[in-house]
């Protein structure tokens, strides 16, 4: 075994598809934020981000900061262990029940990050509840994915948000067997909402648990920001929801929020949880005070969805192929994964335009696209600049215009 | 099925076992390490924390958290994205550059934490290098057991520290065949050393990729703590060196450091690290802080070992069963969940002094302990009283002196 050629030949492989991976070096500009400064061979340029999960922007909110200033002044920089070992700062603890209050849950559970939320909760529940079967949604995110692998539990994928396939699939097992509904709120690549209701529905009538992704929703839909969930009048149906505070909150770190006897089971036996270090003691007063600011200010949810809807419109006036989503995340089909990464190549060198390309596996082959994330800090002139620009690019390249 | 009821089971089965874990809820006091507050039932009280994993205190280092004040102020609070999408900061770049030159690497990568650092560069080598068989030490942490059975490569399992088992066990495999000896440089609970030269000797008779867990060495062994391996000078013979960022160098992360094509390997195909949230900037740029003063300071290392030794020789002259340790870590045999429980119950009540129990399957029934971490801000007074506390509680609960 020659392990340097091997190693060389699986970048070799990427590199050949089309599928290498270069991270934009950046530094947000805390305050300025969607500008922020891109660093490339020893050079800097100023860029505007426009594929950022940091949706309303909250990563510069003034009391997320002060709160991350000021945790970090009363308890230094780390945790100094596990949750168990030493690791549980009163500031986990008050974040704790603030997501708990959000969601109208018993309990909740703080995770390093949604990743491991994920991963580790539904691995726990598949490997604890005895011959547990998992129903997964055909397009859930890789960190379920994982999670449920890691169960070994057996588990049924349902075609994405087909009701009569979960349904088949759920009357096919006996009623008194332990079931797992798991899906999602929005769906990340195509911005497209799951029927969290109709499954609550299902749920009921044959006996499942139900595992609700609100990661692209919380902070963002419904009257106080608790997700979809809230929106849709459904949040006490759900058993779990799981969130992340790295997205609208802006900061870091996952959670799930339940009764309070499914979360002590997760928080006694989840290993994820168990042997990693706890969050700093200043992340977790930074994300407690997003979630406070958030759930008390509406007008950034009706900011965030005007700002989406008027990108929508604008792409759909200048012929750009915006992708039907009836959420707050805008793809833009190119449709060819080389020409996708020159087109957003092109709109960082010559435009300092930030879009990062999104390519199979994360998207099917033939639906290449630009993913957008307009937020409310993105403003009107920023947008025409967009729009001037994609145009421009869509004409170098020759890329399909709005049907 | 009734849900409620299992889950109600699982946590009265920890319970009635008494390894049922009950958090204490603590505010680190910045400045005054290992001093705290803890948080009870609505009241507080003083404590002085004896069982962190923060070694050095570094996570009140005072350019450590200049470095994380000034990139929250630059940067805002979190990363807005995963490291391909938006949320690579010149912070992580610098940080990675740093961690690579600590080990003499050409590269590393940066982790959300170090549990998933282990999981998922496991879990990637295992399931990349073409039927790869995995010899793992019988005592790994659960964040390397974890990723090697995601793998689903061949594991075999050799008795700790146990050279001719290892040999054994290589030696019946084809030399051609993919081969990953997985180990730590020191054992966490026993506070042991790996014999990492000797490993390395096998592994190139063997033609076997070595990967070393330094979580507990590095910052703390080594001219420039650089690790175990480091001071035993066989750094360059490891192939794939993994550390946390949340231990000695007080922050939180974790990482590999290694050929830049291994890297770049499992950054390009590893799933943790792939479609995890990026730590945020001020995260890495503490963490880069506290790297360069614990390179540069090697007078910490030196003051850290001269505490771990006087602790060991006070418990020793106060008759105390202090199990025989070669490192840092200074475990206590107490021998019975029940009483470990109970004797901390005391310590915390009685006397401020924090120490969580260690009982199965942390460590093997009938060797639960306390476990102490010594570190260069505990001063003499502070283990006077600990000895003096210890030695009370031993009489109250009439547990075993040293032989």
């Amino acid at each position: 075994m020659d392990y340097a050629a091997f190693f060389q030949s699986r970048i070799d492989a990427l590199k050949s598809e089309g599928r290498y991976r270069v991270f934009a070096e950046l530094a947000r500009r805390n305050g300025a934020f969607p500008a922020a400064t891109r660093y490339v061979d020893g050079e800097t340029a100023p860029v505007t981000v426009w594929c950022s999960n940091d949706y309303l922007g909250m990563g510069q909110n003034a009391d997320v900061l002060a709160a991350f200033h000021a945790a970090a002044d009363e308890c230094g920089a780390g945790a100094g262990g596990t949750r168990n070992i030493s690791g549980t700062n009163r500031h986990h603890v008050a974040l704790e029940r603030e997501l708990a209050s959000l969601h109208g849950k018993e309990a909740a559970l703080l995770f390093t990050s949604g990743y491991v939320a994920n991963q580790t909760a539904l691995s726990t529940l598949g490997t604890l509840l005895p011959d547990c079967v998992i129903l997964s949604d055909a397009l859930n995110h890789n960190s379920m994915i994982e999670g449920i692998r890691h169960s070994r539990a057996e588990k049924h994928i349902f075609r994405h948000n087909d009701l009569a396939h979960l349904e088949e699939l759920l009357a096919a097992q006996p009623i008194d067997r332990p079931k797992l509904i798991v899906f999602e709120s929005v769906y990340s690549m195509d911005g497209d909402f799951g029927p969290i209701a109709e499954i609550c529905d299902l749920a009921e009538r044959y006996n499942a648990l139900t595992y609700l992704d609100e990661v692209h929703g919380v902070g963002l839909y419904g009257a106080t920001g608790a997700g979809v969930a809230e929106r849709d009048g459904v949040m006490d149906r759900v058993d779990i929801i799981q969130g992340t505070l790295a997205k609208a909150f802006g900061v870091i770190g996952g959670y799930v929020a339940a009764r309070a006897d499914i979360c002590d089971t997760i928080r006694s036996y989840g290993q994820g949880f168990i042997f990693s270090s706890a969050l700093p003691p200043a992340v977790a007063a930074a994300a407690c005070a997003s979630v406070k600011v958030v759930r008390s200010t509406p007008s950034l949810r009706e900011t965030h969805q005007e700002r989406a809807a008027t990108l929508k419109h604008l792409l759909l006036e200048w012929r750009l192929p915006v992708m039907r989503s009836p959420s707050h995340i805008v793809p833009v089909l190119v449709g060819d994964a080389e020409r996708c990464k020159r087109a957003t190549d092109m709109l960082l060198e010559d435009f300092g335009i930030y879009i990062q390309p999104i390519n199979y596996p994360t998207v099917p082959r033939g639906t290449e696209r630009l993913r957008l994330t307009p937020s409310p800090v993105h403003d009107d002139l920023q947008m025409r600049r967009l729009v001037e620009a994609l145009t421009a690019v869509w004409r170098r390249l020759d890329l399909q215009a709005a049907a």
